[in-house]
C-alpha cells in the first residue's frame, strides 16, 4: 500500500550537504557563528532529534528509544559559508531522498525545526523575549513561536480543524479519519494535527483529495514538541511544521489556533487531550465560548467512545457533557457540523473583537499550562476527589493519563518505570472506579500503544 | 474506502442554476444567442452527453447505455443574460454538490466540456478553420483543439507522461498504478490519462501525493471523448479536461502532447492503444525518434504483458519488441526511467527544433488519423498478413482491436452485435493464432469487461 | 527634458531577429507557414506599418507620410521556425532598443500588432467569424477584437476613464492633462487613449505616478487603428495595445470599453471624436443611460470650451450640452467626479444586467458604425440642416470634421485635396455659420495641425 | 507642475482612525500593551516625528524646525483592540489623504516607520539583541534592521544603485537626475535614495518610467534616519522605506546594500557623504573590491564637480582620484557603466562567497560607523593633516562636513550655532586652504542650502 511504501531506500543511510530553503531566514554573520559552535550541547541534541524525525518520515514505531538507537551515528552539522549555512549531514535516513535530491516537503521540516529551535533558544530564552513564568506571558510566547513560522494567517476567516485521536489506531478507524477529513477538504476546512501515523495522517491524507477536487489550497499544520517528534515523524504532507518547546505549550497551541477539535479513537493519550480541553472548557470564564468539539469514529468505535462519555458523565457531569457531541459513522455529518460551526465561531469572535487567527479569549489556568512531571511521587499526590471544581478534577485527571503517556512511550517514563516499578495513581472511590474502568477497557481494546506487542502496564490505580 | 464514496447524496437528482467560471471565456451576444437556440440537436446531445458525465463522476459502470438510461431525464439548458451565461441544470446527478454547491472540480469540467463542444463545433467545423480531410489538417485541428484548452504550455519542460491501461483492472493493479503515479509525481512528472477509473485514477491519485510531497504544482490531464465519457466519467482531480472530437483524435492528442507513455494492464482497449502506438513508432520517419514507453504492473501482471510481447514478436517483430522495455513490480524504476526519458526528449526536441509542447516531428499516417467505423463489413475485410509493412500490419490489428471494444462496451457496437451476431475477423493463420491466443487469455483473465458480468465475445477469429 | 529624449541612438536603423513574447499566442504549422507567405500584400503593408510605428515610439510628427519616408527601406519578415515563428527586422528605428536589445513594453506593442492583424484578417474575415456588414453584426466583431486582445476583464469594477483631445497641444494644456491623469490615478482609474503624444500622453504619464503611490497595477489603454498609427506612435506605457481595423470601430471600442469620458483641449479631431459621442449619447434609445462626460483644461482653454460649448448650444440644442460638464483648471474636481460617475456606472450596468467589460447596452446607429469615405463628393452632399433630429445632425457634423481631419493629416486626404483643391462643405446658414466660426477660431488658436507649419486650409465652408 | 502639487488640501489638518496593513505584522498582546503605555517618552517622540513626516508629503523645506513648528498639534496614538492595533492620527497634515483616504503609499510608510521604531528599540536595544558597541555589532545590527524590514532579497542579483545629491538642486540637475534615473530604470537597475526631494526623487521619478516600459516591477528603496526625516520626508513612489537608528547606520546600510554608488551635485551633505564613502574604499582591506562610483550631472555642474574632484586630489591623492569616475551630461553613458558594473560586483561576489544583498566584505573602521557628535570642541579637534592615511584623513574631513550639515539644517546644530556662534575647524594649511576653496565655491553656487535664503555660514575655517 501506499502509506508504508518508503520514499527512497528504507535502511539505508545517506549523507549529503543541503541549502536552506525560503523556510529559513537569510542570518547574520553573528547568528550563524553561533549556530556553527554547537556550544550548546542540549539545544544541539534537541535539533538533532527533531531533525532525526524531519528525516525518518514513514517510520512506524512509537518507541522513541528504537529511533534514536538505530540512527545513533546520525549527526547534523551547521556549515558557516560567506553567504548563509548550509547544513551537513551524515547517516540520514535513506527515505528522505529521491534519487539522492532530498524530498522538498522534508527539507521545509528540516528548516522549520531550526527555525523553531533557533527562535525559542535565541529569541525567546537567552534574549528573554518571553516571560514563560506567568499564564500571560505563556500565552503571549505560544503566540509569538506560533507567529515565528507564520502559521497565523491574518486574513483567513477561521477554517482549521485539529484532529487527535491515536497514531496506531485500526485500518478501519485510519480510513474512517481519512473519509472524514475527505469531507471536511470537500468544504473547505483546513486541517491540523500533531504529527505522526493514524489519526494524524488519515484527516490530511483525506483532505488533501477534498481540496484537489475544490481547487483549493488547503492548509495541513502540524504541531508537535521534541520529545514526541522522534516516535512521530511528520508526513511530508504536513505544509506547515511547528515545534514547540513542550508539551503543555503545544496544546495550548492546538486550542488557541484551532477553530474546531474532532476526537477520533485513540488511547491513554487522546483521554489526556479530551481532559486538558474539558479542563479548560469547563473553567467558569470560559462559559458560552463557542468551540466546536465532535468525539467520531466508526461504528466499531461505539463502545470506545460509549466509555469515554460514561467515565465524564461519572466524574465531571452533565455540564461536560454537554460540551462535546458524538458522531458515530458519518463523516460528512461531522463535516458539516464543523463547517457550520466555523460561522459561529467567526461571528463570536467579530463581537468580541478576537483575532481570528488565535483565541486570546480562551482562559487557560496556569496549573494546565505548566508542563506536568510525572514521577512516582508526583503522580501518587494527585488531588483525585468528586468536590473538586469540574475544570480542576479535568485538569487532575489529565494529569494522571499524562503521566500513564509518559510510562509507555517516551524515554523518561520508560526508564522511571523500568526502574520503580508502575505508577500508583490513588483517589476517592466515585473517581477511580470509573478510571479503572476506563483504563481496563483501553486495554481489553489493545489501545496502549502499538498493537504489536503485549501491553504491561505502567500504573496501578489505588482506591 | 474513499475512492468508492460518493460526494454528495448518490442517487439523488438536483436542479441548479450555474455561473460560468474563469474556464469559459467571455461570450458575445452573437455566441450566447447560438448556444441558446439548441438549433442544432445533433451539437446538443454532444453536450448533454459529456455535461452528464462531467456530473456523473464516481460512476461505477462502463455500460454507456446504462448511464444514459439512468439519467434519461437530465437536461442542460444555456440561459442567456445580458452579461453572459448560465446553466440551467435538471435532473443532475446528486453527487456533484456538496451541500448544495457544485464541486469546484466537476464545474471546471463541465465548463471545458462546453468550451471544447463550442470551439470544435462553431470554429472549427462551421467556419471551417480546420480542414479535417488531409494529415497536415488534423494535426493542426488537433493543436488548435489543445491549444483553445490551454493545455500546451510554452515553458514548461517535457514532463507529460501519458498513462494508459483498463479502468477495470483488480485492487492490486490498481495500488500498483498508484505508486507508479507516487514515484513519478516525487520525480516531478505530470500525468495525463483518458479519465475514467482504473489505470487512469491510480496514477493520478497517487501523483497527488508525490506532488504534494515535493511542493510541485503537478498537472492532471484528462483527454477523453464524447463517445466514451459517458462510461469512463473524469475524477475531479483531472486539473484540465479535453474533449476531442473522436477517438482518432484523442489518441493522436495523447501521443503528440505526452512525452511518454506508461502502460498498465488494460484488456483489448489497452492492446488497441498499444497497436496504434507501434503503427506510429514503427513508421520509418519516425525512426530514431525517442519515446520513452514502458509497460508495467505488478508481479501478477506478469502473464499479460508476457502473452502481449509474446503477440507483438510474432506478429510485428524484433524491431517493435525494441520499442518498448516491460518493468514489473518496479515502481522507483519505471519513474526513474521515465524521469531520464524526459532529458533525451529535451535534447531531441532542441536540437530539431521541435516545440516542447507538441510533437509537430512524430510521422503519422492518415489511415490512423481516420475514425475506423467498426462494422460487421470493415470488420471481415481487414487485411491481416505476414507480408504487410509492420506500421502498416500494426495499423489494421489496432483496428480488429478498436472493433472488438466497440462491440463490448460502445452503444453503437453492442447494438450491432446484438442484431447481427459476433464481428468476424480474417486473415493469415500466422497472424489469426497469436491473436486468437490472445484474446483468448483476455477472457480466461477477465479483462474482456468489468468483472461483474459473464464474457459473450462479440467477435469470432476466422482463420 | 524625459519625454523628448530618445531611448536609443535616434535616426540610426537597426536590423534584429525577435523572438515573440506571451503575448502571441503559439501558433500552429499552418498558421506560421500563411504568415510567412506574405501572400497578401495589403495585410502585409498594414503590418509593416503598424510595427514601424510601434517601433517608431517618441516620434514627434503628425505627417504619415514624413515617417513612412523616412522609414521606407523598413522590413519586416515572419522567420519560420520548428519551435514557431521569429520576427526578422530590417532597418528598425534605433530608438526602440536600449543597448541592443528591444525595449520590453515596444516589443509587446510589436506582437500586439501582430496579434490584432492576424486576428482580424484571418479569423474575422477570411473565415468570416464576424459580419461586419449588420449594425449588429458590427457590435460583436469590435467585442471579439477586444476579447482577443485580452483588454475584457471580467472582474474589474468599472474604472476606464477614456481621454480625448490633441496631440499636439501646447505644454499648459499637456500638463495639466498629466495632473488629471495623476488625479485620476490616485482614486484608482484606469486611463484609456487614442495613442501618440499630446492628450493621449499626459493621462497616461500622470496615472502612472498616481498609481504608484498608492500601489496599483493601473491599465494603460491604448487603442489606435492602421490608418492614423504611423502619424501617432504608442508610447511604451500603453500596457495593453489594440489595434482595429478602422476608425470607426475604434470609436466604438473607446464608448463600448470606456466607462466615463474626459475631453482635453484639441483640434478638429477632437471636434469630430464629441460630435460622434454627442451622435450616440442624443439617440433616443439612448437616454437615461449614465455616461460621464467631461470637457477639461487649464484656465487657458476656457476660450477653446466656450467655443465648443456655443457651437453645441447653436446647433445641436440644450439637451445636448446637458449630457456633458465642462471643469477648467481643477483636476482634483474632474477626477472627483469621474470617481462618482463609476459608481453610477456600475448600480446601472447591475440594475440592467449589462457586462462591466463592455457596454452591450448602448445604441449605436449603422450610419455612425460605418467608415466615412470622404471624398470631394461625399463632403459636398452632406445634410446640415437644423430640421434634422439632434442624433443625426451631430453624426452628419462629425462627418464633416472627419472629412477635415483627413484632408489634414491622412495620406489619403492630403493627397486628394493637392490634387482637387480644398473639400466644400454646404448646408444652412443656421449650421454653416457657426461650424465656420469654430473652424476659424481654431486656425487663429493653431489647433488645425502641430503649430510648427503654417495652416493651409483644406476645407471650404458653402453657404 | 506636478511635483509640487498637493495631494490633499494642502494646509488642511486631519483626523482619523488608521488600520494597519501588511508592513507590520501581527503583534501579541503584550506588544500591543507596551505600544500603548507611551512610556518611553524619547521612543514616542521619535516615532512621532517619523509619522509626521511620513505623512507631510511634498513638503518643500529642509527646515527641521519650521516642520516640527508647524505641525506642533500632531499627535498619534496606538489605540489597543483585541484584534490588533489601529494608530489614531489627530492633526494629520492633509496632503496625505485623498477623498478622505489615506494614500496607500504612505500608509506603507507610517507602518514602516513604526516597524522600524519597534524593532530596533524593543528587540535590539531592549533585548539587547545587538551589540552596538563594537564594529562588527554594527555590521549585524544593521544587517537585522535591514532584514526585518524585508528589503534583503535573496534571489535579486546585484542591481541597487545608491543615488546621492543635493535635496535642493536647481531644476536642470533635477531633470538630469530624472534622466539618469530612466535610463538606468531601462537598463533594469532599482533605485535606492536617502528621501526627500531634489536628487532623491528625481532617479525615482525617471526609473518609474524606465521600469514601465520594460515591464520590470522595479525598486524603489529609501533610507532614512529620525535626525533628517521631517526635513527630508519620503516620496510615496518609495516603495520599501526604512528608518535607521541614526546617520551613520544608514550610511552603512547604503555603502552594504547599495551595489554602486551615482553621486549628482550636493551641497555639504553629498560631499560628506563622498568623502565617507572614500574613507571606506581608502582602507587598504578593500583595495580591489569593486564598488562602481560615479560623479554625474548636466553640463552645467562641470565646475562642481571639478572643484570636488580637485579637492580630493590636494588632500587624499591620486589613488582616491582612481576611485571614482565623473560623467558630465551623458546619463546613457552613466546607466550603461552600472549597468557593466553589476556583473563585475556579481562575479566578484560569487568567488567571494559573499551575499548579494548584504556586502559583508567591506570593511568599515568602527570610527566611521559611530555617530559623530558635533559640538563647538569636537569639530575644533578634528585632525586634518597631510601624514595621516588617507583613509583617516577622508573620515576626518567626512566628520568636518558632518558638523556643517548639522549646523545648517539640523535642530541641534542650529540651536548650538545660534547660540555659540560658528564652529571653528583648524587644521593643516595644506589641507585648510583646499577646504576653504571648496567651501566658499559651495556658498558662490548656493549649495549649503536651499536657495530661498541668504547663506550665513555655521563654519569658520581656522588655519
Amino acid at each position: 500500500m501506499l502509506d508504508s511504501v518508503s520514499i527512497g531506500a528504507a535502511g539505508k543511510k545517506i549523507s549529503a550537504l543541503i541549502t536552506p530553503d525560503n523556510t529559513l531566514n537569510v542570518l547574520s554573520q553573528l547568528e550563524v557563528a553561533r549556530l556553527v559552535e554547537k556550544s550548546n550541547a542540549a539545544v544541539y541534541e534537541t535539533f538533532r532529534r527533531c531533525a532525526l524525525a524531519a528525516l525518518n518520515t514513514g517510520a512506524e514505531t512509537d518507541n522513541t528509544k528504537q529511533v534514536l538507537e538505530q540512527f545513533r551515528d546520525f549527526e547534523i552539522d551547521v556549515v558557516q559559508q560567506e553567504r548563509g549555512i548550509k547544513l551537513h549531514l551524515k547517516n540520514a535516513p535513506g527515505n528522505a531522498f529521491v534519487d539522492g535530491e532530498m524530498v522538498q516537503g522534508i527539507k521545509e521540516h528540516l528548516f522549520s525545526a531550526l527555525r523553531d529551535i533557533i527562535y525559542v533558544n535565541n529569541e525567546l530564552l537567552e534574549n528573554s523575549a518571553a516571560d514563560f513564568h506567568s499564564s500571560e506571558g505563556i500565552t503571549n510566547g505560544v503566540f509569538q513561536i506560533l507567529r515565528n513560522s507564520s502559521v497565523l494567517k491574518v486574513h483567513r476567516s477561521p477554517s482549521i480543524i485539529v484532529c487527535w485521536g491515536g497514531h496506531s489506531i485500526n485500518e478501519v478507524e485510519y480510513d474512517y479519519s481519512k473519509e472524514v477529513g475527505y469531507q471536511m477538504g470537500l468544504r473547505g476546512l483546513d486541517i491540523c494535527t500533531g504529527c505522526g501515523p493514524g489519526a494524524m495522517k488519515g484527516p490530511m491524507k483525506g483532505a488533501t483529495f477534498g481540496h484537489a477536487k475544490q481547487r483549493i489550497q488547503g492548509r495541513y499544520i502540524g504541531i508537535t514538541e521534541p520529545g514526541i517528534i522522534a516516535a512521530e515523524s511528520p508526513n511530508p504532507i504536513v505544509s506547515e511544521l511547528v515545534i514547540m518547546p513542550d508539551i503543555e505549550k503545544r496544546l495550548e497551541a492546538f486550542v488557541r489556533l484551532g477553530h474546531g477539535i474532532v476526537v477520533f479513537p485513540g488511547g491513554v493519550g487522546t483521554a489526556e487531550e479530551i481532559l486538558y480541553l474539558l479542563g479548560i472548557l469547563l473553567h467558569p470564564d470560559n462559559r458560552g465560548l463557542p468551540f466546536p468539539l465532535i468525539f467520531s469514529g466508526p461504528a466499531s468505535a461505539a463502545e470506545y467512545f460509549g466509555q469515554i462519555d460514561e467515565f465524564i458523565g461519572l466524574t465531571l457531569g452533565k455540564e461536560a457533557q454537554g460540551l462535546y457531541e458524538i458522531i458515530l459513522d458519518d463523516p460528512v455529518l461531522v463535516a458539516q457540523k464543523m463547517r457550520a460551526g466555523m460561522d459561529v465561531v467567526r461571528n463570536y469572535r467579530k463581537q468580541t473583537h478576537d483575532a481570528y487567527y488565535y483565541n486570546w479569549v480562551l482562559k487557560i489556568d496556569q496549573d494546565l499550562q505548566s508542563p506536568f512531571n510525572p514521577t512516582h511521587q508526583s503522580m501518587s499526590q494527585l488531588s483525585l476527589r468528586p468536590g473538586l471544581a469540574p475544570n480542576l478534577l479535568a485538569a487532575n485527571l489529565r494529569k494522571a493519563f499524562s503521566g500513564i503517556v509518559d510510562g509507555n512511550v517516551k524515554e523518561h517514563g520508560i526508564h522511571a518505570v523500568a526502574e520503580k516499578g508502575p505508577y500508583q495513581i490513588c483517589g476517592d472511590p466515585q473517581i477511580m472506579k470509573p478510571l479503572d474502568a476506563l483504563l481496563r477497557s483501553f486495554v481489553a481494546q489493545k489501545r496502549m500503544k502499538i498493537p504489536t506487542e503485549e501491553y504491561i502496564p505502567c500504573y496501578q490505580v489505588v482506591v
